[in-house]
């Protein structure tokens, strides 16, 4: 679905010759006139330069965002750094501002020397060709995805736009994978990172594809302020299902994933209890295994809850798998041709009752499947 | 290899009907006398009835152990427990002893009510035909293992006998898949727990398969004292290499996994952050599926020490794999063919030199294959 950036704001997207097909692999979205923003990155201590660069730019406003996919220049050394000061450099150029009003994003492969003279080459095509339509720039952020990711919601007279990559080392903790949102919205600018993180903390941050933590995640929003004024809690509530749709997108366009799985834990002692039980479910390959092969063998679940927290108790926890209870107070429930029938679906729900409490969250996995041990294991992607 | 019990033990095995293709899958270990014996065991909150009746029995010496495989006996209720009770009180009647004098392990897939009356049918013709081979001992508690797993070490007038089993589920915590240590060593009753929880700490403790921890995990070390007085030191070292030799053999017989991969940690404050680390490292499937490939991607072996340690310096950190230098001090140095050269053999190391500290920790790991997941995709094994 084609969709179009609120009102101030403009992109554009070259194919630079980072990755060797000749695809699109260079983005910039510029906005008319110095925007606030809102950023969430990566905690992984071997962050990449961009991510360094970007994060260091927090509270003052931007006027441009580039972006490069088929390379993370990430332990790329000083080399690496240098990458990301010439290429804002050469966007503030063109573009007729300060280069650290310039936010950088980098996706691909760890550790591969970046051709920046490539991305310098591209960089005046670039800036002088931008268009409202946010497509291009869409397809441009792509590694390994298999279809782009964009998604918007409106607002009475102004509007949120997002586009997302994911595909694998997928497992947030802060942001997640790439994510830019953009809005028109006026909202106050002291409100767009505290408000950001809430959301990032409840969409982007509770998926996961492999459990692997990226270098290079990165989660933008930006705001021209060019539409109406929006009530903070409508903006917030907008932007969470932005966010939110996206976040399924990625999940669901995971690499060699063929099924998502909703992990829902309830009665929790509390949010990060719960948090902790859902994502060691959804990191245990032998239940994704499984949940790839619509073979119902809750006990990897049962497995991977008792892994995660120490004090589970048994008697007390309640397991069902696409609406069929498996594991009720310490009893097996299996009806197993009917929990294998619900898993064979394109998504289904593990729910695990814990009854330790009143605190719930969810997790959004997918399957392990051969393709994505294929996918990974040739040819440094 | 053959293995026979050190003095004072016996063993039998059966085909009880607990596998449907009448393979072995009951097993006894029977002492002469009441046996001082030492215990470790998963940490996980949903562990197996057996588990906990094991573990209820430590400080007591024992006469004898039964263990079945083709079934976990875990999250089966109270029927499960029931079931645990009512075997030790059979071997125990055959035996000669009281039940709380018989240890109690199984393995096998979760969930699944196990059928008692074939072990306890079966009891009587175990009891009577034990012998000191310990190769049936072996072979009966195996799962989806394909090769038996023995090791035995020679003391001065004294041996230690071990047999294991592993495949999948492995990450351990405390104690590890199923290890079954014995010696007629005279030690000190009341050092051998003490012992055997250093040397399980730095063997079984160190593996991982899958980052998936077992509720049956249980490791055990009986003495009979029958032979010769064995000073601590020589015995803890003799129980040491027994351990780390079953360890190694529990890696190279992984489900579906083709090669071992070392993951040596080096220069951590602590141990205990070294183990951190190697763990993160074993764990990421992206990682052990470019390991499977023999795919030189060393980039995901830094992204996962990263995400395991925010404080991580990457421009003190050294990772080679192979023996080749991939990455010194924020720059990139690879050469990758020859990398990918030595990851295509059957083991190799992955060194990390963190640059914090002078604390080292390995962990054995193995490669993610496209087997793994077909392995565990169906047939609730």
């Amino acid at each position: 679905m084609a969709v179009r950036w609120p009102r101030g704001f403009r992109s554009a997207a070259a194919a630079a010759g980072i990755k060797s097909g000749g695809e699109l692999d260079f983005a910039l979205l510029a906005t008319e006139a110095p925007a606030p923003w809102a950023g969430a990155f990566t905690r992984n201590a071997a962050a990449a330069p961009c991510v360094t660069w970007s994060r260091g730019l927090l509270g003052k406003p931007v006027r441009a965002l580039s972006v490069n996919s088929g390379n993370a220049n990430c332990c790329t050394g000083g080399q690496g750094q240098e990458a990301v000061v010439s290429t804002a450099r050469a966007v503030a150029g063109e573009v007729g501002c300060s280069p650290d009003e310039v936010l950088v994003a980098s996706t691909g492969p760890i550790g591969v020397p970046l051709r920046v003279e490539l991305l310098l080459d591209a960089v005046p095509a670039l800036v002088g060709s931008v268009a409202a339509d946010a497509t291009p720039f869409a397809r441009a952020i792509l590694t390994t995805d298999t279809v782009i990711k964009t998604s918007e919601a409106v607002l009475d007279g102004a509007s949120i736009a997002g586009v997302a990559k994911g595909a694998a080392m997928i497992q947030p903790n802060m942001a997640t994978m790439l994510a830019f949102i953009t809005t028109d919205a006026q909202v106050p600018a002291e409100s767009m990172q505290p408000a950001f993180e809430r959301v990032v903390a409840r969409t982007f941050n509770r998926i996961s594809v492999d459990a692997c933590e990226s270098t290079n995640d990165s989660a933008f929003l930006l705001s021209t302020g060019l539409g109406a004024r929006v009530a903070p809690g409508d903006f917030e509530h907008a932007l969470q299902s932005v966010c939110a749709d996206l976040a399924g997108q990625i999940v669901r366009d995971a690499e060699g994933g063929t099924r998502v799985v909703r992990i829902a834990v309830s009665g929790a002692p509390n949010e990060q209890a719960a948090l902790r039980l859902g994502r060691a479910v959804a990191a245990s390959t032998l239940w994704r295994a499984a949940a790839h092969g619509g073979d119902p063998n809750w006990g990897r679940v049962v497995s991977a809850l008792g892994s995660a927290d120490s004090s589970l108790d048994l008697g007390a926890l309640e397991v069902n798998i696409g609406g069929e209870a498996v594991f009720t107070r310490g009893e097996p429930r299996a009806s197993c041709a009917k929990v294998a029938a619900a898993m064979r679906a394109d998504e289904f729900t593990v729910e695990c009752v814990v009854g330790a409490g009143r605190a719930a969250a969810e997790i959004l996995s997918c399957d392990l499947s051969p393709a994505y041990v294929r996918l990974n294991a040739g040819g440094t992607t």
